[in-house]
């Protein structure tokens, strides 16, 4: 089977239990808005990664699947959240959990989602001073997430983002989600603390990459195959790697408004090509998926860590 | 010492606490935002209940006071996330978060205090068992007051809402974060289960006999003890339990807008006396917490016990 084949397969187990573990029930609005963004799409890397981890360490798919469940609440918590934060319409080929249902039923949503997250792993069939790792772990992570939100917020306002504040930027907003997976898949396996730092740093650097080749699919991806507005990032005025390499090199950035066109969209990519900035952005990520794949070289031989070394080389290549 | 003095000695222990559990880290401004409604005030009503119910059950109040301290973070993320729902402007008697730091600041910082609270209770000094125990009952509790708010302001906009209607709300809104923070402290502490029971019903039943104190006190206090604008509930249309009666009594509420005078709100409560709709909600929130203390008598003697008795009377008679 193929890279995208076994991560459907996976993707597609999470799919199979969201009406057990995030049933409509009442309030049926709050429950819908909630599991809005799920039933829309999705493409469940964080699951799937987090399943493969626990594969590579010969866990149980079944026993880990909760977990599995409950990272993709946090991830479309994030989203929901992200949406209103940064007047985001569209997602994944949706109108945003905000623009249907309206924000404080788009708050509550996410908060719901948060929620559930911690009930879900907080019942996972495991032995519970590794429950409780994982949970600590959780936590953990949504913080550093809220952290990595806010400089992505501020750092619009400033003229001074340098490359090191990106990295610690996409660490805490994207990165630590996907070390998370991997690690939690690993300690309710039961790995070993060496196989534990492996499997964290395989998602940090898996994530890293994620993140880098997004803000250049934000770029070249066309609306409909994106899911959301091309050229948001620009518009937003995010400090992406790309962005940030640009400025360097002194590249003059038009500033697009909401609803600029294809063309003026284009232009500003067209410089950003000739400045080098997307080839450097892509060279970066691959750079860190190499890294993270030979993190992984202490794993046993397996099928799965096959796969999570190709799920980390898929990251940086889709495209969209 | 008097109940107040004792509330205050335990609430003083989590003031004590806030720098060490939350210190103000970089994003800076993230954490001064999370902090803010810490930092203006606030009772520690529900941490002290905590403390009580641990005490109750000979627990340590040392090893309790993490968990006390993350109930009062959920409890502040609530109010956040609630002013930005409500447009309310005012807690406490400062500015709200999203007033003051605006909108997407004050979705992260409510984000960030609920993070902090499972990392915090994740950590406390405590077996396993009963580590993941809590957290399953705070995830739990997070999720029905999510379930609650939408009620709450879905109720606003609906004209057949029934006492019934009203208590699952509140029960949901309010009482189960009351209810998780006395079951809570019995847990940690090495309750038995009936013990648990106990505790757990002793804080739902003060928890919503402080809930409709609350709403009396939202009519009859006045401003700045209040800490927050009179008569809130009257011009946001919630559906309080004096509402309630009110409007099966017949009774015509007028629709009080924002920047409604003091003569306005007084005229409606004054209506509100006079169909006894103040003194049935203040009967009922009586009753509530005679049930929740005769609960109590399982437990062996102590001064806790006690004080957790007066501390429910406390609730539906204070006066701010």
């Amino acid at each position: 089977m193929h890279t995208i084949d076994e991560l459907q397969k996976r993707g597609q187990m999470i799919d199979k239990i969201v009406d057990q573990l995030l049933p409509i029930t009442r309030p049926k609005e709050l429950y819908l808005a909630s599991r809005h963004l799920m039933d829309v799409g999705g493409k469940r890397l964080r699951p799937a990664m987090l399943i493969l981890a626990a594969e590579s360490v010969n866990g149980d798919i079944n026993k880990v699947l909760p977990a599995a469940f409950s990272i993709e609440l946090v991830h479309t918590f994030t989203l929901i959240h992200d949406d209103i934060m940064d007047q985001d319409t569209i997602r994944r080929g949706a109108p945003a959990v905000h623009v249907k249902w309206g924000l404080p039923a788009a708050i509550l949503a996410g908060d719901t989602l948060y929620s559930k997250a911690f009930e879900i792993l907080g019942s996972v069939d495991a032995d519970s001073n590794r429950i409780v790792q994982c949970l600590k772990v959780l936590a953990n992570t949504c913080a550093d997430i809220c952290e990595g939100q806010w400089l992505d917020m501020t750092f619009v306002r400033s003229a001074e983002v340098s490359e090191a504040d990106y990295m610690e930027m996409v660490e805490k907003k994207t990165a630590v989600l996907f070390a998370a997976s991997t690690l939690i898949g690993g300690i309710l396996s039961g790995c070993t603390e060496e196989e534990a730092d492996a499997l964290w740093e395989v998602g940090r650097t898996t994530g890293l990459g994620f993140q880098i080749r997004d803000d250049v699919l934000d770029l070249l991806t066309p609306k409909e195959r994106l899911g959301k507005n091309r050229g948001s990032d620009l518009i937003e005025g995010k400090k992406t790697l790309i962005a940030i390499h640009a400025l360097k090199k002194g590249v003059e950035l038009e500033h697009l408004t909401r609803g600029a066109s294809e063309e003026e969209i284009d232009a500003v990519v067209q410089k950003l090509h000739e400045s080098g900035s997307i080839d450097y952005a892509m060279k970066k990520a691959h750079q860190l998926v190499r890294e993270g794949k030979a993190k992984l070289e202490i794993l046993p031989d397996s099928r799965a860590k096959e796969l999570l070394k190709e799920l980390a080389e898929y990251m940086v290549t889709r495209t969209y």
